[in-house]
């Protein structure tokens, strides 16, 4: 159903480079759309959002997108007026080189917080991008990534229309309203108010649902692009690839968390209400002791309950609730069964843990994404560059 | 102020024992006063008490205990019916023992949950155990450790009125109406109504600020008794003393938390409402980045922000927003200072994380305690022994 290499829709291109913000690597990169694409975006809801975000808020009311500019290892967040003039700054570079306006540009930067944005570095390795323009997702992926172990790029066919989704992601991820950075580009005909309805839909159980560390960036940004050149597409054959590929990738997002061993996904059933269901799905991916228990691979099914019984605000009842360890049953009606340790020892081992918890007091479900915690994380966090 | 060693009120004894449940070490405990206190309890806010808490909320209706009955290493959580009879066996046993009657006697259990409670090797530990009670609290608190790394207990007198705190913590630590296991015994006559009172008030600054994880344990308990025999104090210096002993105690609690190399204090000033305070001070406490840069002594100091910003629904005004690490400025309206970086990582290398933060938008105001996240934490609870 994916396409393997993955590619881009018709009439986008990429291209990365090192400008200088990392000592080896590529550190900027862009997408380009051929025409002016109908576009649609949601960001973080952190109270400091970086001045990228600032600015890409006012940029998509434009509604229209001819290309998106990226930096990875400076964030541009808490750098106050500079910092914008900064981000607007590299609006304009990044459209002097592709030959569009500096309103058709979003600006992302990833990376440090704090810390002045090198826009001399940014502006220069801008100059001549152009002609390293390229059809390989993966090539832009690569510019945009911080503690990423690799580049994230997944492509899917509806119809005649390609769907491209590229992403980064690792560490200070607990999205809302985005991940820290995804974009999707597509060839297919949609009006923007579609588009926007269906990037919040889609959003809201996939990126939203996922939690590496409890903590939200001040750089969440989800943007997608559709420039029309493939025609029209089935709506629901959309929608439904649309989220398939949203789910995907943050799949493939937890698995590459900071330190992450594994993939950690949770579903919650039978609760009162949606949010109910949510907020207690994420409880259990966030819960350190939870996290430890996948890394570890010890059935300490005790964990469930706890994560489960904190959520202090929900409907819970201890003799309707029901749980299970990749298939394995371990919890009934609020009692630890007598399973086969063995088997869910096993099962732990493997490379996905999948948590179901059936609370029989509704029909609510939620899926939440996560990872195990790891020594990996600890170091990865205690001794990040920070200046 | 405190006394050093600690001792217990006039008419308090303690003893503890190894009974079998753990392969060494002392594994159960008992408090006991020679006269019925009149007592005061609050208990986990889980959804899955354990059994001895579902008890405990009966036992203390009456408002009066003549003893506390502990056993660590086997929590009684999440064992059903069996699990509250087995409660109700060792409050009975530790009655049989002391010469009273079961309803006043408080029991607890703190371990692994999950597993049936070993109550014939409780039971067969309690006979004889009044024998052994010293006037040493440092010996009750060896009795209730789990991943503990040392006993806890303090004292400090009021007038002629000791007040005596014996306490243990570690992991699955978000109090919410308690700590793990806290009792607070004193010979001050005081009457029930005035006790519940005070108890709620100081818990409610100081053990319920405390957050090792952010996994609220269920068996949390917090247990206050006062057997009048040192006679009546001054209402005032009583309550400043209950307050400062329960804010150290939880001070030492959080400088033992699972993998803790250090104390991490966190105050938020100039919030908008009391609960916002807490909320926005408890946020960065439990940041997984704020707690491992305090781990790696890095000042990195965009994670603070991040940490008050991702509370979303409360009121933040970047503009308005300042930050120190150990008295150091290094935000100042939203935006990083040019701080003396040798001068903080001196600061963050301490035992100590001070973080201050001043919203600037109203006259509210809480403090947090936690803890670094280090590489132990990770380690003790991937192989933490679950059967």
């Amino acid at each position: 159903m994916f396409h393997d290499p993955p590619r881009l829709p018709r009439g986008f291109r990429t291209a990365s480079r090192n400008c200088g913000l990392k000592p080896s690597g590529k550190d900027l990169a862009i997408f380009v759309t051929e025409v002016d694409a109908v576009a649609a975006a949601v960001f973080t809801r952190n109270h400091f959002p970086g001045a990228p975000v600032i600015l890409g808020r006012e940029t998509i009311r434009g509604g229209r997108l001819r290309a998106i500019v990226v930096n990875s290892r400076v964030s541009n967040v808490a750098t106050g007026e500079t910092g914008l003039a900064n981000a607007r700054r590299m609006a304009a570079a990044a459209a002097a080189a592709l030959g569009t306006s500096p309103d058709r540009v979003l600006v992302s930067s990833t990376g440090v917080i704090g810390v002045p944005l090198p826009i001399e570095k940014i502006e220069r390795g801008l100059v001549g991008i152009a002609e390293d323009l390229v059809d390989d997702p993966l090539v832009g992926a690569e510019g945009i990534m911080t503690t990423d172990t690799h580049p994230k790029a997944l492509s899917m066919g509806v119809g005649d229309v390609t769907i491209t989704w590229v992403a980064k992601c690792s560490g200070m991820i607990e999205p809302n309203m985005a991940t820290m950075l995804s974009y999707i580009m597509t060839d297919a005909v949609i009006d923007a108010t579609e588009l926007d309805r269906l990037l919040r839909e889609v959003v809201d159980v996939s990126f939203n649902m996922l939690s590496i560390d409890t903590d939200t960036s001040t750089s969440d940004t989800c943007v997608i692009l559709a420039n029309g050149r493939a025609g029209t597409v089935d709506r629901d054959a959309f929608r439904k690839a649309l989220r398939t590929g949203c789910l995907r990738m943050t799949e493939m997002l937890a698995r590459d968390g900071e330190g992450a061993t594994k993939l950690l996904r949770v579903t919650v059933r039978g609760a009162k209400t949606p949010p109910e269901a949510r907020r207690i799905a994420k409880s259990l991916v966030n819960s350190p002791l939870v996290k430890t228990m996948a890394h570890g691979a010890d059935p300490n099914v005790g964990r469930l309950l706890m994560a489960v019984g904190k959520c202090f605000e929900c409907t819970i009842r201890q003799d309707a609730t029901d749980a299970w360890i990749n298939g394995q049953k371990v919890v009934h009606h609020g009692e630890r069964t007598t399973f086969d340790e063995t088997a869910v020892r096993a099962a732990l081992a493997t490379d996905t843990t999948d948590i179901l918890v059936s609370l029989g007091v509704g029909d609510a479900e939620a899926t939440a994404f996560g990872c195990d915690l790891s020594a990996g994380y600890i170091s990865e966090n205690a001794a990040y560059y920070s200046s």
